[in-house]
């Protein structure tokens, strides 16, 4: 007897993801799905990423929260367009609430656009964005054993990112056994060690980024 | 015409938190659920709160994580008994898991049960364990905006407890700005300002948790 197969059919997220990675493609938009712990300096090292691009990269942000501007308020006294994703209580962003957020943007003068998730380790991965790169900021202060214990939203990673580096001593933050646990989840994702604060390590992750963004430009 | 009015039953999740609330009565076990952020030092908490107990009180620990044994095993090595429940990707604890978890402990022999919730500041708030205390820990390390940017999790907490005082400074944490959010979503919860790692200030935490045990023996 012949068994049915079923071809998978894409979820509503998923069709709203490819639909937005579309638009992004459309208006040479790269777009990142930051994700990370509350706390781990996102917001931060956005800011310290913007900092540190060329003149002619022009960023914009997408912030997600539960509630509160605050990081909205942040970006947008540094002159960058931003919009604020309040979920009301979700745990995550999702495609549909990053595609109902895309009309408030003029997207033809976007080269970058940073959408900072909720702050969270475990949801955000389950759910695409239709994003070029997904960047996993993870802190110092959160300790060494984080892709250990939430080893799913690593594995996910295009790129990871160790903030708060200026002060890993403070922490006893071994250096080597992060890695060493990120390497068992994820073989192919750099990883950049910076600091928001200091710029430190900043050059490096963005001298990548520009190079993954010519990549990106150039194959549409 | 009569509005009908269908009286709230209780979903799944509640009936099992309610029959584990009626399995902690019994054996006078009094229980705390605990959530925080992903690395916001829970474990050295729990550690530092077991240190600080008087011989006659009997602690246990559950450890929710996704995966691993990292802080079961730092636990173990202390003598106290625990039980790790990995979730495998789930992002909250649920009352079926605690309840599924007891039999392996001898209930008559605990006094203080410590239920580490997966590090997550949204989710787990959704989900009754049954326990008689829902404690909120806040590391300085991720800043003094948390309970504006997460407010659910803070209004259902009955304490709050603010980790890594000992470096309040390093992170310019406004803790005036803190507590006036915290007061914004929750009159009720006394905040707790402690260092895990020095053991400042888990005296008087320590005095209020015995003294809410003590409400609690003396109504069963």
């Amino acid at each position: 007897m012949k068994i049915p197969v079923v071809k998978q059919i894409l979820t509503g997220n998923d069709q709203i993801a490819a639909e937005n990675e579309q638009t992004f493609r459309e208006n040479g938009v790269f777009a990142l799905n930051l994700m990370a712990a509350p706390g781990a300096g996102k917001t931060t090292f956005i800011l310290a990423t913007i900092d540190h691009l060329p003149a002619d990269v022009r960023p914009a942000v997408i912030e997600g929260d539960l509630a509160s501007t605050i990081d909205a308020d942040t970006i947008s006294q540094r002159g960058v367009p931003v919009i604020q994703i309040n979920t009301g209580g979700g745990c995550h962003l999702d495609a549909p609430m990053v595609r109902n957020s895309l009309p408030h943007f003029a997207l033809s003068d976007i080269d970058l656009l940073f959408i900072e998730n909720v702050g969270n380790l475990v949801c955000p991965s389950n759910f695409k964005l239709g994003t070029a790169l997904s960047v996993v900021v993870s802190s110092t202060a959160e300790g060494h054993d984080k892709p250990y214990k939430y080893p799913g939203i690593f594995a996910t990673a295009d790129v990871v990112i160790l903030t708060k580096a200026d002060i890993l001593e403070v922490f006893e933050f071994d250096r080597e056994y992060f890695e060493r646990g990120l390497k068992a989840v994820n073989q192919h994702a750099p990883l950049f060690v910076v600091s928001g604060r200091t710029g430190a390590g900043i050059d490096a992750w963005v001298a990548w980024l520009l190079d993954r963004r010519r990549g990106y430009t150039a194959a549409i």
